[in-house]
């Protein structure tokens, strides 16, 4: 039996999976419908920064490339929140200084992994490839060249759908008997702009966070970059009032920005401009399942669990996915109907758990991180966790700093919340905390955490 | 300006609604996939039987139709629950003998709604023309004959799809940016099958009731047709032990409704064959929104919201939607944008909550109505129903024999189920009901109904 697969889209997760794939004595052919963006200048997906932690940071070790990454990563060590009145107060994302969040291009990093991936034998990337759609019973791949507009067909044996959240994969499963399938939009936007380097290439503002404009309804955020830039996002609702729709002309905008965002303005010499030529992004949730059809195709990353950005978790996601993929192949060999299913019984729930998480996060990303009692709380959370390493873990750092399922993380952070607001409901400074009771209810409620 | 639309499919939705887009001076154009089945014998659908209610009722009423259906319509006074050992159970669905639902044959339905729209004036209707999709700019829709196979465009200033859960219509929309979309299948299917006629047509069980064999994770249900044949269809697992997968001999369903449904099985000669003949249907719950594009295409009925077919509300409220489009038109004369928003925004609330009760109504079928306590609880609620009748209306009533919006039925009867808990928990029998307690609760947590 030829060991052959393929793979439709050489993103993130389709060049970490190939690699993984080929490590294992696959043949991987990747049909990718962008050109090959170390050749062409081309927009690298639909947001320039991501955020790596534990979970992605792992993967990239298994596949040997974190030092590669880690060079052009810059580590946030917390949130900078930046007041109305230009006030800032920063809030530490983990308990000490090993545990940070690294900034990283997501160019630069698909870059890197398709480079990697290629150097793997048997792996080949066709680019300008647009898989158009599949035919699950005869495993005929339908695909448009975007360059000469010809379509053609292949015969696939196994196919993965690494084709991100408009999943032509998926798009074809709608249309087998029972598949279930969401998508449900945020009715807020998003729309990048940029805070270009100082003088010989300073960061403008605190390098090593993530910097947050906190407005409760709506946010921007930014981002370092390696080369002294930030990469700002925009997050405001698409209609309404205050909304995409009516801020139509430029003048708006500065007086909005001017408004809300002072000491944001004078670092954006390019912001109306950038206003009216970048797109405004929508975020789309989508669950479905199952995730495959038979032993003929599979879905993973945002193909199969597309999320919304305010954990920064979509790429760790879709890492870790990779990652089980390659166990299970380990365990079962080519069983693809039994590592397909095993999959997705391990993994939905999980990735259903982080959906619900990043959704959490931007109310408190937007909203809640401007009230001193929500920052209070997370100091707590931090003496807590000093104090019980393996019973108190903050949430946020249950999903970003450590490698427990993503369910076990979102179950355990209800209980949490719970013990913290009895905690912190009569208290204002950490020196008032009742740790006789913490323990009582901390130890009544938590069983001690089992990392993998 | 010409008053003119284009419906996509003649089913029961779309029959009665172009009658009284008609009656209102439009000219309707309806594209329906399937050929004429006055003239053709064809499966009208997916299911054989449909319960008719008070919405459905009205809208045949406004559209001068009950009198005739009604002939051919089977009053059901309640639900016949039979035992493993064939022990009858009977439980009224209203708190009188006006309150019942009548099983219609859904073919003879869409019959009589058709020929009543083509008498109107403006009104045709093109058989065996599937619509495979619409442009929403253009305007354009995609015909293919399923005859001749022939494909064609035609130009549509305003379009509404009646074209049921598969709706080609919806299907474009997800292409759409920021349509949100679920489809979302039960783990259960069904098969139709057939209680015949015993000699001179008579009813071979009582003909005045919805018969159901309870089995807790499945059941058995038949609804009386006007010729004194039952049709009958079994609500089974796909998968797993107790399934279709494995009833997969002659033999073994045989055994299985011989152990299960042993007073059902000598009046079912063809049980066998239609099992293995007819196919096994799936049931959805499909939710979205928007439900219109700008000015141009609305969703309606089953292709909205198509929901599980246990409250008996699938055509019912498509109905409603009917009336509810109309009374916008009669508001807003052809501001179509309007007309769509409005009647998303205040309908889909309403939509939602059939859904939901669907959904829960399922449970309480094949399993809850084998609970004598349920059976209690019922007894109950038509009591305090009889002394309260402004304030206090069965769940199954409000839905069912009143027209008041779904989604108060849905939060009243959460609240009942409340008050009921209480006063039956400790209780056996009516005449030990706590009325003080009643009293006090009800006038506590309800207001008085107000029915449109």
């Amino acid at each position: 039996m030829t060991k052959k697969i393929t793979l439709i889209g050489a993103g993130p997760a389709g060049s970490l999976l190939s690699t993984f794939l080929a490590k294992r004595g696959f043949q991987v052919e990747i049909y990718e419908r962008r050109p090959d963006m170390r050749r062409v200048q081309i927009s690298a997906g639909r947001s320039i920064n991501l955020a790596i932690s534990t979970r992605g940071i792992h993967a990239l070790q298994e596949a040997g490339l974190w030092e590669t990454i880690n060079k052009i990563a810059v580590p946030m060590k917390g949130r900078m929140m930046h007041s109305v009145k230009g006030e800032l107060a920063f809030q530490p994302y983990g308990k000490d200084e090993t545990e940070v969040i690294y900034a990283v291009s997501r160019a630069e990093l698909n870059k890197a992994l398709m480079t990697e991936a290629e150097k793997q034998p048997g792996v080949t990337i066709y680019f300008s490839e647009r898989c158009t759609g599949m035919d699950f019973k005869t495993g005929d791949v339908r695909l448009r060249n975007e360059t000469t507009g010809q379509e053609r067909v292949i015969k696939c044996e196994t196919v993965i759908g690494t084709d991100g959240s408009a999943s032509a994969i998926r798009t074809d499963m709608l249309k087998v008997g029972r598949f279930n399938f969401s998508q449900e939009y945020l009715e807020h936007g998003y729309k990048e702009l940029t805070i270009p380097p100082g003088s010989n290439g300073a960061f403008q503002v605190e390098k090593n966070a993530l910097h947050i404009w906190p407005r409760h309804t709506y946010m921007l955020i930014a981002l370092p970059n390696f080369d002294g830039s930030f990469g700002c996002i925009f997050f405001f609702p698409f209609e309404g009032e205050e909304s995409f729709a009516n801020l139509d002309t430029e003048a708006k905008v500065l007086d909005f920005f001017k408004t809300q965002f002072p000491d944001a303005i004078p670092l954006m010499p390019d912001l109306t401009k950038e206003f009216f030529v970048n797109p405004t992004g929508s975020m789309v949730t989508i669950r479905c399942n199952p995730w495959h059809v038979n032993e003929k195709a599979l879905l993973i990353g945002d193909a199969a669990h597309a999320i919304v950005p305010f954990f920064g978790q979509g790429v760790n996601c879709a890492f870790e996915g990779c990652i089980q993929v390659a166990a299970l192949i380990d365990q079962y060999n080519t069983d693809w109907e039994k590592i397909f299913s095993e999959f997705e019984k391990m993994r939905k729930i999980n990735t259903d758990a982080i959906a619900e998480l990043a959704l959490e996060n931007f109310i408190e990303m937007r909203d809640r991180v401007a009230d001193p009692k929500f920052l209070f709380k997370k100091k707590v959370e931090h003496a807590l966790e000093k104090k019980y390493p393996d019973l108190f873990v903050p949430k946020y750092s249950m999903v970003t700093f450590h490698r427990l399922p993503c369910s076990v993380a979102l179950s355990r952070g209800r209980i949490q919340d719970r013990i913290l607001s009895e905690l912190c409901g009569s208290i204002e400074q950490i020196e008032d905390l009742d740790w006789r009771k913490a323990e009582q209810l901390i130890k009544r409620e938590l069983i001690p955490l089992q990392t993998p």
